[in-house]
């Protein structure tokens, strides 16, 4: 095996919404509520939301800059790369990059749809979810076959609407939700109430997966305004980690045992640590926490029900002993600034050449096509999606880095750190 | 090499302390305003401090309990095992789980000594502090020669204090000091400012660790009320990563090269993880960011400066090619509920027994006696120090666990999970 005959399947990129999308789903009766694309002054683009400027347009969305020339808010459809935000754009961005498929998270919606959480008008909210899904199913994912996993956003603030949204979106072949990795933080019910009990019964009868991203419900805190903000990308990833715990010891799992949770940018070469101590916790304090298992273990529950995901894991690709090798998928994360496009297979190869051709290819595609029930290989041929087969039709693709695209930099020219408050005071 | 030949030093310990705390090294004058040891209603013991009842009397010090009997708060001496707070006790427990040294974190006045940041009198604080540090020199480490490694609380509040107190406890053999992992969670000036450069300048000299304990400064959040408190439990060591970053992407290690920190209760499993992530954020952002470290890497400066800690860790045990093995030590964590006295060699020798035994002296006792300057054999003599010597001496030490000590357990009797609430009640 070679890495030209690699098949990747990324699990965790990033759409950034074009102008048009509430212009042809949202029934016209709400047409006046949707957010509006507006152009700003100083060529700033923004969504305007029930009369207010919502942050993040294309948050953190610098593939394709160099490296200098990363900040943390492009501005503008003008200061991103083109596959960002554009259908055709990105299958090429996806070819190029050896990627045959991509399940792409909401921009400004934010990761888990949590925008609409604050609406004040939740019937046209609810329209509007509907919207962006049809959106996202149909113009996005649905218009090139073969090459996404859809995944659709909940009204959150209401059970019984997120079972009718899961319902319909299900019966359109989506089989995956996002949904926040702490709602609580969110100021929705905690994962460990019989709330989402509905919702999860929708999902486990239809065999969709919770998909949920670091960041979408609890972030890792900045520690001090003068704190290298590099500090703060280093821990994002494993920041998902209290959720994972807090998943993990709920009661969902025992209830439907069926269901399965993806930690979406979580990293893997922790977990091994994570899972020892989890099953310590377990056996050292169960006999005052009254923790529960079945008979079995933490560790035991994450294998069969939690999904694993990374963009590069030299050592967690050293350790896939302490995994389940079922459960291990892999991401790309474009346009974020932690993506290695264009150079992906190069750098996923490295990492995990030593491996078998069967681990490999469990990793890198059959694990994420069996858990998200997704079937490229049927519409599109395997010997068309390995990474030779994509990038022999990209050789058009220009990837060099532009320079000079704009937007917000943080950097104070000083050639000083940029700092949690440096970053602070782009949003504020 | 068996495990009876193991020699055990452990740099992460606890003690309760005594209500004589302050009786005689504390000058008359502040003697009205030192903290007191009040015995309340309902048999519970308490210090009062200024007025205020100190909560966490004796956190968590469950050891020799039946695990059922696990709690969160022993309100009480009577509610606790006599080595928290009675020196002879204390080395008694030492021997029969054949630990050798150990290092002691303070309980009431907080880990890192911040219960005194809100005095309202600083200048009997200050006395306070010297005084807790010279009753912790002289009457605990200093009463049994050769079994501790003494550490020292700072006046956290006044740099030049800080100063004066670590020069004054380094000519008493002082060799560590405990600090706030996270200063500006505690309304301090943070490290990535010129404020603290004096003390690392003196700890510097002195050759003393900087000893930051999980928890110290910044908690892992807990995420719902009704969150299972396992959860809690389980991210509780790596909630210290983090803060570990924001000190690896500070400037002391470049102003101060020869200065150590000490990541107590850390873990380290999920470290080569974490230090992979690292050297790929700074490779990747630096161009933006302005993150420096002088021609090395992030791992680099990890492996030089910074020692880690765990409790039981075989999945880092299985990974220690991934580390600095001269800096990896061993902690007991006795008299909290996560210790496995008085077992701890037996375990350890389960995880560590596949090492060199070079390697593993290293982590048992080693490592910890170079960076801490602590030199037990010439005391005691190399000969009595394993594990098998030491257990000898311990043959009348009585570890059956005892039943119906009492204090405040937060089951609620009804076999349901403990959660997050249940136990913020008991503080309340």
């Amino acid at each position: 095996m070679q890495m030209n005959d690699l098949i990747l399947v990324s699990v965790d990129d990033h759409v950034v919404e074009p102008p048009n999308l509430f212009d042809k789903h949202l029934p016209a009766k709400y047409r006046d509520q949707a957010p509006k694309m507006n152009s700003m002054k100083d060529g700033q683009d923004s969504w305007v939301y029930e009369g207010t400027v919502v942050p993040n347009f294309g948050l953190n969305a610098v593939v394709g800059r160099p490296r200098e020339e990363y900040g943390f808010e492009p501005a503008a459809y003008d200061h991103i790369r083109k596959g960002a935000f554009d259908l055709q754009s990105r299958v090429d961005d996806m070819n190029v990059n050896g990627v045959l498929g991509s399940l792409c998270f909401p921009t400004f919606p934010q990761f888990a749809g949590t925008l609409f959480l604050g609406a004040k008008d939740k019937t046209a909210a609810k329209a509007i979810v509907s919207a962006y899904n049809d959106w996202h199913i149909h113009e996005w994912a649905g218009a090139a076959p073969g090459r996404f996993i859809p995944i659709a956003i909940m009204p959150l603030w209401d059970i019984d609407a997120c079972v009718e949204e899961a319902k319909r979106v299900a019966k359109l072949g989506v089989r995956t939700i996002t949904f926040p990795d702490v709602p609580a933080h969110k100021g929705l019910p905690s994962i460990h109430t019989d709330y989402w009990d509905p919702l999860w019964k929708v999902l486990s009868d239809n065999k969709m997966v919770v998909s949920t991203h670091i960041g979408s419900g609890i972030n890792v805190p900045h520690l001090s305004k003068e704190s290298p903000i590099d500090a703060w990308i280093v821990t994002m990833p494993m920041s998902i980690a209290a959720a994972t715990a807090d998943w993990l010891f709920s009661p969902i799992f025992r209830k439907f045992p069926d269901l399965k949770i993806a930690l979406s940018e979580g990293g893997i070469g922790w977990i091994p640590y994570f899972l020892e101590r989890a099953d310590f916790t377990f056996s050292h304090h169960n006999a005052w926490t009254n923790s529960n298992f079945g008979g079995k273990l933490p560790s035991d529950l994450f294998a069969s029900n939690f999904i694993t995901c990374f963009i590069d894991d030299k050592f967690g690709m050293h350790n896939t002993e302490f995994l389940n090798t079922d459960k291990i998928t892999w991401e790309c994360d474009y346009p974020h600034s932690d993506t290695v496009w264009p150079n992906c297979p190069e750098i996923l190869w490295d990492s995990l050449k030593h491996l078998s051709p069967e681990k490999i290819d469990k990793i890198t595609h059959l694990n994420a096509m069996r858990e998200f029930s997704y079937d490229p290989f049927s519409i599109l041929g395997r010997e068309n999606c390995t990474v030779e087969a994509l990038r022999a039709k990209a050789t058009h693709v220009d990837t060099s880095p532009r320079v000079g695209m704009g937007g917000n930099n943080p950097s104070k020219g000083d050639g000083l750190p940029v700092t949690s408050g440096d970053v602070a005071k782009l949003f504020s």
